[in-house]
């Protein structure tokens, strides 16, 4: 097979990136999407595992011909002694192993997407109940949530962008994820074995989730506890958000249609559709299908949602979050 | 193969069963159960179409090595030309197309366990709103609704059942069920390569099962709409229903693990656990798993009950009816 | 949703193309490929069914804003009454109904892919021996059999390309095929409840693939009997071809690591690979990978061959084809 | 919910048996499937992990409601300060591991079967070429090749009974099985995430279960390498065998269907067929289901043999040997 050469298909001064954490789902995906992206260049992968090993030899499918290495901070930013210079960075670490890295990078001058959840909430006290003691709590009032839809603006301008957990994309009381949202994980919950033919309700009546949406639906101006409910389903990728949400008066359907694609009409990732939405509608893409229908019977209003949980859920967004940090279209790299 | 006498295994004197509609997943598997039960005696299979098939040719993993039949009343019956007589018949066919044929079977002197809709509600108004002109509306007086746990009694004596739509088994507002709950419908919400790798929502804020739940629920004691909402998961059999309920006081946890357990403890297929339901745990039985939880964080109480849509959802829901309209142990051929 | 718009993403004097028969899985990823193809326009879908709806509300994966239509073939060619010129079309109808289409819009200047074995075999009395009748015998003669490493300089100047059947893009003994291989059929083998959990083998010991793979073989010098089976497994894109050969002469390991390397070392599109090759490494690519090994134990030749039989087998091959035909790069829009 | 008193349903007198190794899939479906049988008292499961959790909370589905223990041979046989007799057990452990406890529970008198490779070879040179030193070769000349089918009067009579792999089940060219073949093993390729949507053969050109099955055809009449590849699949439980004979003279396909036939006539869990065998036909049974055909075009016979490989190919095998050894009928608890 003939190879692309990892220099050529990039201008010159696109914004350098590392992907730190590429061995899991996440980092990998991130790593395949910022490698074909026309507009960075990405400079390598790091793993606190797997160090030598070629990212497409452990996933084949994402051709990314780069060996992994340990991150080695050294080799890097402008003061650097290895003197390879980074723009950005995408940080694919579980919680708490993250903020240090985060840290450490933003302080050699590049600017940092988070996939995990150490920046999701900007306060301290109840990062610390869900999450346990939070390592650089200074760092808080530095970052700005990635909700691309709502804060365009603030995330244009950080040095720490917190993307979101894959379920708070939406508003949502029920979830019904595919077994890649549990991750590179080993056990009774991702083998096929076990996680085929089942539908798996999990965490619950306790989800960490659930103060990031409460704290993006107050920004809102919509204070109020949320139920959510996890389950995992017998499929890779995909997410479905039901959420059934009591409205403090009637609204027609004609009413409820209009809101939608009003509030969505510029969005280029968000399809507002009149016929339920699935998740292979929206397969391995960064988009994210809404329908909202009013039920003439309760007075409820049913708002489904159907994303990829990799893709819209984590790396692409983080992709569509990188692209308006750096002032590129929104959508490069992304269709 | 040595294949077994179809006569051998039965006492005499047991009751002679009919399965008319055995084309489908719910008749098929009926006639299975019904083959192997060592207290009733399997007399036929019938079907709209596969005339003249063996029912393991067209199911083989049901080894039911009967011919498929036109259904011929005459044949049938205490007064029937070919003096086969009936004890009870299971009817497996669409709502509508069902209410005669279960008519007719009963005048034969069957007692007949209807699968379909057609006798699920005790309100003819009710039952058109949904479906349409009611063919027999003056036997609905005449049918019980089978949920064997609230209804033994009146089972014991009825000559019409009404089996429960296999969502009502319990009381809920999210389902979701795997592609068998379809039946052997071809189209795109069945076939592999759209159903696989995909969550979708149906019957979008409108959904005939809604009635039925409301009705039982009344019955309780409980009035109120109900909000339900069903999708369509890539698994084959199971079901699971999550229960959001906002109780009229604050329960305590182990106040509720207690009244669950209570309500239970002398039902043979219902298991109260204190860990997540799954499907696979009740894959191919008669079991119901709940598990009820409290959020305190919300105040609400979720109730998860797993179920395999296509045994204790329909047809093994059927035998125990059947066990317990003919005096026999309710566990029987279902262990 | 911010819609690309249809015209803005071609040059001018990109080749326009037509795909007839895009309501299947093939013709629908074919024209989903070619809408976002930088060097192709897309001037139509046509379909035998479904004319009106629009091909995304079809599949909704497949971002195509267009409207079936039925085929009016006085709207094409330099003197239809439409003035719509084709420079191409993809024809995505079943075998016997292809070639009257494809001989039609031939005539009107168009050259045209065919995905159906209407043209795979030069010899009319082997074609009419698997599937009857040709409509069309005098052009088989003009067509090209478009496995495109085999038979680059032929498909550059035809004006018939005969896509590949998607089993014999290499030889094959033992084939096992995703669902998506019966196409959009709905019967007991797609329908997930019974094409699920299941390995199912078809056509036993007769199957219509076999002469085009013996016809190229022979055209390679090696005139032998194929003895070819396909089974169904349980996933949607996917196909595996393990080929059990007997050699000639004993064949080192190293030596045949070496003839594999040599033969594809300029294939964009071919993998040879030292890991045994999984579909999951090639889904949704044009990719095709292979092992080859020498068994100590028998002196036989393993090959193991993965590819996407929706993409390489079928329709992004007929795009590679496509690309060779009209003179641009063999990897344009298919990576 | 009720549950079933352990004694209740034993004869006195019924042998007693023990699983050891329980908490993988093949000896929790043992233990699963003896609890149920109605001639055997399961006295124990013992584990290497897991120990003190219930059988029936690490798998659910299986209701065993019994500890795992450790595995104390001082609690056992009619010398053991325990005092609890053993007249069988079932070794689930992996190869190597097993001989020793083989060989200590037969020496407190219970008869064995070992689901391991350990004693499925008569010669200790070639064990020893495939899975390294025997630790208890002396055993060897004790034990018996447990096809039912072809050893039952050895059987009969054997204290040792070394269970086939899954594979030999029937001669084997290319093997496709599903994932609860790699046992309950947390790695890649179990994650659905990377087994789901994938085919991927294995160990190419070299499987231990070549010598087995070259031993078996030995003792058969026919001397002859095989050549044997597997493949995993996306399904849980399932393993079909496609087998490509080159016969010494034509067999015409009456005869070679008369041949089959014959031939398990009085198999009672062998079903020759005439249509293609698929896995979901003997889904969840001890059922072999054969189809042998002719193939004109190129001479060979082609042989496709279906059975669930943790039943008929493990699990339920062990139980039917068992009958066998303890006189029982042959399908007690199978059926």
């Amino acid at each position: 097979m003939a190879e692309r050469d990892p220099q050529q298909s990039f201008a010159q001064g696109s914004p350098r990136v590392l992907v730190a954490g590429a061995t899991g789902f996440a980092g990998a995906l991130a790593a395949h999407l910022l490698w074909r992206h026309p507009g960075f260049e990405l400079v390598g992968v790091t793993g606190r595992s797997e160090v030598g090993r070629r990212l497409d030899d452990l996933y084949p499918r994402y051709r990314v011909p780069l060996a992994i290495q340990a991150l080695d901070l050294d080799r890097f930013g402008a003061g650097g002694q290895g003197g390879v210079p980074l723009d950005a960075a995408v940080v694919a670490y579980p919680h708490a192993a993250a903020a240090p890295t985060v840290g450490a990078l933003r302080e050699l001058g590049a600017r940092v997407v988070d996939l995990s959840a150490d920046f999701r909430l900007s306060s301290q006290v109840t990062y610390e109940r869900w999450y346990g003691p939070h390592p650089r709590p200074e760092l808080l009032a530095h970052a700005v949530y990635g909700l691309s839809e709502l804060h365009r603006a603030q995330i244009a301008d950080t040095d720490i962008l917190a993307n979101p957990g894959c379920y708070p994309t939406d508003v949502v009381i029920d979830a019904k994820q595919g077994v890649s949202g549990a991750g590179r994980t080993f056990d009774d919950t991702t083998h096929l074995s076990m996680a085929g033919e089942n539908i798996l309700p999990y965490k619950v009546a306790s989800h960490r989730h659930t103060p990031e949406i409460e704290e993006q639906l107050g920004l809102l101006g919509a204070d109020m506890p949320v139920q959510f409910q996890a389950h995992l389903v017998p499929l890779d990728q995909g997410e479905l958000a039901s959420c059934y949400v009591t409205t403090t008066r009637t609204v027609a359907p004609a009413e409820l249609a209009e809101l939608y694609a009003d509030a969505y009409a510029d969005e280029p990732f968000v399809e507002v559709v009149d016929r339920p939405p699935g998740t292979r509608d929206v397969l391995e893409t960064n988009f994210c299908r809404l329908l909202a229908a009013a039920d003439g019977h309760t007075g409820k209003v049913v708002v489904l949602s159907a994303i990829d949980n990799l893709w819209k859920g984590t790396s692409s967004q983080a992709v569509q979050n990188l692209n308006i940090m750096f002032g590129l279209p929104e959508t490069d790299g992304l269709l």
